[in-house]
């Protein structure tokens, strides 16, 4: 396909837009590749539209290498099966929702596990129909809360959604190895510097849930990484190995102290250190006591619940929040404290916590025979060498304290790292909960029912352009990886004689002849806006019919590289078409 | 492409949905195309999405071949642009609208005008940059009053439209012949029968906007065809030929008669061919006055306006209300009689009209020299031989009569009839009316500003998918042509020996490496079931493998003619890959 630069609806930008935050917002604007209609909401330019085919290529033709099915769904969506599964409730604000001419409500589709079950029940009765994977590229619409950095975090936008059906848990995990293989294949042939981060810890099941996160500074998305393996994970998901037991005959009694003045760790650190008792104290000798409350999906009851963590480390809310879900949890407020008189602020120990039947989830570094200072249950006391084990015995563990760059990986590979990233793709074992919802059985060999097991996919298509670019682009402008690039050669006409342009176009029909896609660079403009033009526009390799051209040489330069090398004009077809070819 | 039916997510339908009116809705129903959602919202199943999907195929091609740019807009757009033109609250309860998180004014895009003309007053600033058309094929929302017959009348569809921007108004033409073009080559390759009909009358200008009609006795449009030629128009676009002036001079004076006990054309008919005046009276003779009232855009004020058609017609709201756009228009009711003293209904005549002041048009048959019977201006009377141009002078003639079949046709080529089609594209000269609303200019060549005239221009996608059904189908089910069907070939394993289905599966495999679609049924259902099922979804070509292997032939059955002819299996894909190509 030829595509004339001199009708081609485009015009870049010379300046950095005011609102653009990140690399590839400010390129893919200066580009002509997209434009802002609203908050978080796009219009793609000719140039940002082939991107986006192009990867959407790439990721139809890898699911359907895995046997998926493609089919579409409306994003306009009824209320009735969000409201089953009660999560036409639980989007909260981040739901489009309306009404239509007759008060009906509908949403906007956010991703589609209800209605795909539903079709699959629907369609299919047998176990011998299973197992199927189905899968749409489609619109999408949430209302986030902060659109950001362009097509990063959008409000609508593309998405590729799949789900598997399965009869067996076993079933399911190969359905979810094969989008995990597919996906590999994908980010690969888009050239992406990606990790896959386990997403859950323990209550969803190690393994049922991972994400695929694009390297990026500007990404929003934080994980960690081992320094020493391929370990990787959401900092939710980290699981804090556990020291051995120690020895509980060793340690001394526990005993009360009177600690006026100790507010923080910090102080209270101090204040023993100053005591007099002949030992070194650190925070990490100290238990911190945090008390927050969960309550239960569809409960209105709130439960106490107090959380034991070093005193050196924090709650990570986002990491307590993984750990106790599906419950909800928050912080406890003042009012909280003031019904709960046995709850001395600032003073609060595990002993204290028992004797009022509080259920106490400690982090696993807190192991049998640990001595620990912590709160004596009454103001401006606290109490040394209380024992795990001995002293008080926790209702179990959680992964609740921060993790910190320096942290033990959990493969035991050497320190962990922090990183940031673009979440690009997510693959999630859902289990039966959505056909438990729908009652999606298949009627079995043995004339039973068989409840269906579900599997959920998803790539961010339109993100993916963002990310792309996020990773591959320098000071001049944007580089596209050739499977996704709007062109295959962008060809400067550098000259206004009637044989340089002559020769700009015959080589351009020959490229197009041969089957290339070229952006041909015909205005009338000068070279030098035309090659400024092509750097950032980004089209991996970059043709200069110039001056050159009376010495029967065309200039062919490398995008990403810079490379520029010179080849006769009666090659150059053949050695273009080899070069994009052996991509 | 194989396509094997054993794991294709499709399950034919025995009977007929309880909801589907329609052939199309019925048969996209049974053979597994569509599945309804919600009322006029449907989700694509593999095959629905695949004839879809070739649709859209289709029209981009022919869209790019004129030199059409696709870019893509997003459907969630805030309401700003479209308050400034008013279609906000001018598309009433058309229109979807809701709320983001923030209270901000959002609406699902009906069509997207708006959006169009400020990307390219965004992008572009000089003559030098036009003209240039653009388009998306992206889903459209519309909540009309009554949804029907499956995805004809949808909620959410799938619409190609594109928009022409032209510095002059002889570009505007040609950008509108361009696309007239494109339409023609893109229904034809389809193989749909339709016809191109004048949509709009007078006020707009005749041929400023045209619809493509698919005929079909159940679509929603009715038209009128000349039985004659090519004439084809929407019912609002026929002018009414008139017939030539008569001599006045011949005529009789005007008289007013008691006619008590008449209060309709034929009671007063009768009363006048009773009343021993030696003529004889027909309906056609009479003059009927129908009050109605108009308001102008952004007005408040109701004006009257009275409409003389022949008694023999009825007024055509329709018509009507073409005939005075952009002016809205509404009967006179029993207030608004009650409050003009000088309005006798049931003998309201032209010349009480005039001496009120109130404007009066007329039918074009309503010539000068023409004897009428009519309203006298007071209860129980009415004028005979009121003659037009001497008793009377109306301000005008108005296309408000309802059209006939039998009527002549406005190119004088014999009568008309009427017909029912389904509107499948429409192009449409919209003029300066949006570039005016948000100052779409251009730079001129001379410095000053030209204002941008704008064409607009539909095809409904997802519509044509049930035109093309609604046209082509028998009782046993689809009949798809070649360029849109979900498959070039659909291969039945008729027979359960491993010869028949090793048979089955080499042809298969030797027709997809030729590059041919191919359905294989492989299924372990009876031959029988597998035939009906091949007819419902309707391959335009359907192969059988089965007992004539032994004598090494198969058989090619034409799904549309119902032929059958034995192939020696040697040459079956060569056979049928000339079959496919010769489309």
């Amino acid at each position: 396909m030829l595509t004339r630069m001199s009708s081609l609806f485009l015009r870049t930008l010379r300046e950095d837009p005011a609102d653009a935050e990140v690399p590839s917002h400010r390129l893919l604007q200066r580009g002509g590749y997209v434009r802002r209609i609203a908050p978080g909401v796009y219009s793609w330019l000719p140039l940002g539209l082939r991107v986006l085919r192009n990867i959407e290529r790439v990721v139809r033709e890898e699911m359907d290498a895995i046997g998926a099915q493609e089919i579409q769904f409306p994003a306009l969506l009824p209320r009735e099966p969000y409201e089953a599964t009660n999560r036409w409730t639980e989007y909260g604000p981040n739901l489009f929702r309306l009404k239509d001419r007759k008060g009906g409500d509908y949403l906007l589709g956010p991703t589609h596990e209800e209605l795909f079950a539903l079709t699959v029940k629907g369609e299919y009765s047998s176990y011998r129909d299973y197992p199927v994977i189905l899968y749409q590229i489609q619109a999408k619409y949430r209302d986030e809360e902060r659109p950001r950095a362009g097509i990063l975090r959008g409000r609508e936008f593309l998405m590729k959604d799949s789900y598997s059906f399965d009869l067996t848990d076993e079933g399911l995990v190969e359905s979810y190895h094969l989008h995990r293989g597919a996906y590999i294949r994908i980010f690969e042939r888009l050239e992406l510097r990606y990790v896959i981060v386990s997403a859950l810890s323990g209550a969803m099941g190690g393994s049922a849930s991972e994400e695929f996160l694009a390297e990026a500074e500007t990404g929003e998305d934080t994980y960690v990484r081992s320094t020493g393996s391929d370990y990787a994970a959401n900092v939710e998901a980290v699981l804090t190995p556990a020291p051995p037991a120690q020895s509980i005959e060793d340690k001394p009694a526990a005993a009360v102290h009177h600690t006026p003045d100790t507010p923080t760790i910090d102080t209270l650190v101090a204040f023993f250190n100053d005591a007099g008792l002949g030992r070194e104290f650190t925070s990490a000798d100290t238990l911190k006591n945090v008390m927050v409350k969960t309550k239960a999906p569809g409960s209105t009851e709130w439960k106490l619940l107090g959380i034991g963590v070093p005193g050196d480390r924090e709650v990570d809310m986002k990491r307590l929040e993984a750990a106790v879900y599906p419950d909800q949890v928050a912080l406890l407020d003042e009012a909280d404290f003031a019904a709960h008189s046995f709850l001395p602020k600032g003073y609060i120990g595990p002993v204290g916590l028992a004797a009022n039947g509080v259920r106490y989830l400690v982090d696993p570094r807190v192991v049998p025979g640990t001595a620990w200072l912590t709160g004596a249950d009454k103001p401006d006391h606290h109490i040394l060498d209380l024992v795990c084990g001995r002293d008080f015995t926790p209702d179990g563990t959680i992964e609740a304290a921060d993790v910190r760059p320096g942290d033990p990986s959990p493969d035991g590979t050497g320190p962990l790292e922090a990183a940031r990233g673009i979440e690009i793709g997510h693959i999630f074992q859902l289990g039966r909960k959505f056909a438990d919802v729908f009652s999606l059985d298949a009627l079995g060999q043995d004339g039973k029912p068989v409840r269906i097991t579900m599997g959920s996919y998803g790539i961010g298509v339109s993100r993916l352009v963002a990310a792309i670019a996020e990773q591959s682009h320098d000071g001049s402008g944007l580089i596209w990886p050739r499977e996704v690039a709007p062109a295959d050669v962008h060809l400067v006409i550098a000259g206004k004689s009637e044989e340089i342009r002559a020769g700009g176009e015959q080589l351009a029909a020959d490229l197009d002849a041969a089957g290339l896609g070229v952006l041909l660079d015909d205005r009338t403009v000068s070279p030098g806006v035309k090659f400024a033009d092509a750097e950032l526009v980004g089209v991996p390799t970059i043709v200069v019919v110039g001056r050159g051209l009376a010495n029967g040489v065309i200039e062919v330069k490398d995008r990403r590289s810079g490379e520029r090398v010179e080849v006769p004009v009666e090659s150059a077809t053949s050695h273009l078409t080899d070069l994009v070819r052996s991509r």
